[in-house]
């Protein structure tokens, strides 16, 4: 069990009484999920990645409406992909066959729909407007003065690592707390460049993140109940982040689709694919990880394919197929259970004891 | 922490004081690494899918010499892929610039050079004979007569599974014990079928197989001291196997080259691949990983791959280069520590005492 004070007081100081974060989960999370985990003694997240600088704010604002405790707010901190007119069209191309199946056009080119968090300054205004008690970082890190301004506003900074390179960068940066993502997380990697991705299980992670730096370690990635967070603090994690156990929450925003699959055999049945955003992410297999095994060209980057992505899901959506659908699930899918967040994080925490006991 | 006494009871039957099985890894397995395992009271093994009848006899009748106590035999159950001249003589021509380097020539065919356990008749009673008190499989199981021929001389049994699909198949074949084989562990994947290889992670694979089959679950993968082995316990594991761990005693096979490596940055960069030997491993990242990823065709079968590699390996290391060498090592390799077999176990034993604590 870890017992080092100085990894365990940024809970104490938040006022969570589990060491449970709620994974932000860009597009599946709500601020009544993240509300909900919060008031229940969790540290409930929102993840803003996906949204203009309006509606992120909106969300904020509601989150808080709803909290009577700290949340978090996730951040894109992703070095946007340039513009390959060439390889964006080859890539429409070999998914043009699949959107004629339901009778529309690809896009003529593509967009880099998502804003980063790297040097965004607009952002960085809002977020000390709005002041949520915690930040944190996914695809890297943003600029030193960014960490600075949020810490100086009394944020407490998280931040994801895959590595221990990352970690380092992370320590170095004067981030608070590390989240240690593993190769069975659902969702995006974290990876602060993909193509250095050594995929390292969350067991091997946190096993050298916990020996070789001095930061506080958030174990994520294939943890589902009680017993797992017993063995993950048992290794040296502080907390755990869970995503994919969230999703059934009746709190969240997935989709009747996406629910019943998750309760499906597809649960036992997840991937890591770049083909639906341009990075890498694991989710239940879909048509879009077939279509990305066999097309030899390198792909367009991120978010510029999740462009094409989410066009060929409206498509397909608009006529009942959800053959497209970024369905992420981490490699404990089957294990997820369908139930309020608020029975959930009460559930796990009973679990946590007796596990410990 | 585990506490179904019909998942410890095999262990106790054997006389095992602490619930630590060093992995069997054919190759740099000796009878004194298993042997002093076995003495320092945890399971030791040594893996003879790579040697004849008449060695793999030797190498057990030399272990049962050097053990006070139980020790476990590994066995390949693989199905031999069919020879396939064309594919052989591809992948033959794509590495021949690599014997040019060493001024060597490829082979000029390529041979099935390990027996599978599966239907072998002279091995099933060279076992009868020698009387392990373990026997293990990997790559799949044998014949129903054979299991039952083990079992009915006394002989404890283990399957290694990496899906729950292969647990089952396990379960329903009468084995004692399964070996969560996480995708993070050093060597040869297990999967019955590499082809059906979803990759998941010891702490997934640990959860899903603990909650969903009735057998007693040995971890595998990634774990590399007592704190690991305490994590692994708690969750629902009666055991763990570890190989990396191990590689570093004085009483291991593995050659000085491969020593260096894994206390060295490389430990950090593993990968798997199954461009070595034909079937999908872990290992040190060597020149064979570059070779087999920017290769388009399907690759020879197992064995027929590993018959290229060593030839490969051999050439190479006449001339003091061990750039091919199949220096497998798990996700945890970083954590390696070198000392005498039973001052591991003891170490091990020590560290898994205070954790619990």
């Amino acid at each position: 069990m870890n017992t080092n004070p100085a990894h365990t007081q940024w809970m104490a100081r938040l006022g969570m009484q589990h060491p449970i974060v709620q994974a932000p989960m860009a597009g599946t999370s709500t601020p009544q999920l993240a509300a909900a985990v919060s008031n229940a003694g969790g540290l409930g997240s929102v993840g803003i990645g996906a949204y203009g600088a309006e509606q992120a704010e909106q969300h904020i604002a509601q989150t808080h409406a709803l909290a009577r405790r700290a949340f978090n707010v996730n951040l894109f901190c992703h070095q946007t992909a340039a513009a390959d007119a060439q390889r964006e069209a080859a890539w429409l191309a070999h998914l043009a066959p699949e959107f004629e199946r339901f009778g529309a056009m690809p896009p003529a080119a593509l967009r880099s729909i998502y804003t980063s968090a790297v040097g965004n300054a607009p952002l960085q205004a809002m977020l000390l407007r709005q002041r949520p008690q915690v930040v944190s970082f996914h695809f890297g890190l943003p600029e030193a003065a960014f960490i600075a301004a949020l810490r100086g506003a009394g944020i407490t900074t998280l931040a994801c690592a895959t590595s221990l390179e990352e970690a380092r960068q992370i320590e170095q940066a004067g981030v608070d707390v590390v989240v240690a993502q593993g190769m069975e997380a659902g969702g995006h990697r974290g990876c602060f460049d993909p193509e250095q991705d050594r995929l390292l299980s969350t067991l091997a992670l946190v096993q050298i993140l916990v020996r070789q730096t001095r930061l506080p370690v958030v174990a994520a990635g294939g943890i589902m109940d009680g017993t797992a967070i017993a063995s993950a603090l048992q290794l040296g994690a502080c907390a755990v982040q869970m995503g994919t156990a969230f999703i059934l929450c009746p709190e969240s925003a997935a989709s009747p689709a996406y629910r019943a699959e998750l309760q499906s055999d597809k649960a036992y049945d997840t991937g890591i694919t770049a083909a639906i955003s341009g990075r890498p992410a694991r989710g239940m297999v879909n048509r879009l990880h077939l279509l990305g095994r066999d097309y030899g060209p390198a792909l367009p980057g991120y978010p510029m394919v999740y462009d094409a992505g989410k066009a060929l899901h409206q498509a397909a959506a608009a006529q009942g197929s959800s053959d497209y659908a970024a369905h992420w699930a981490g490699q404990g899918a089957p294990l997820a259970r369908a139930m309020p967040a608020a029975d959930l994080v009460a559930t796990l925490a009973r679990e946590l004891a007796q596990a410990a006991a």
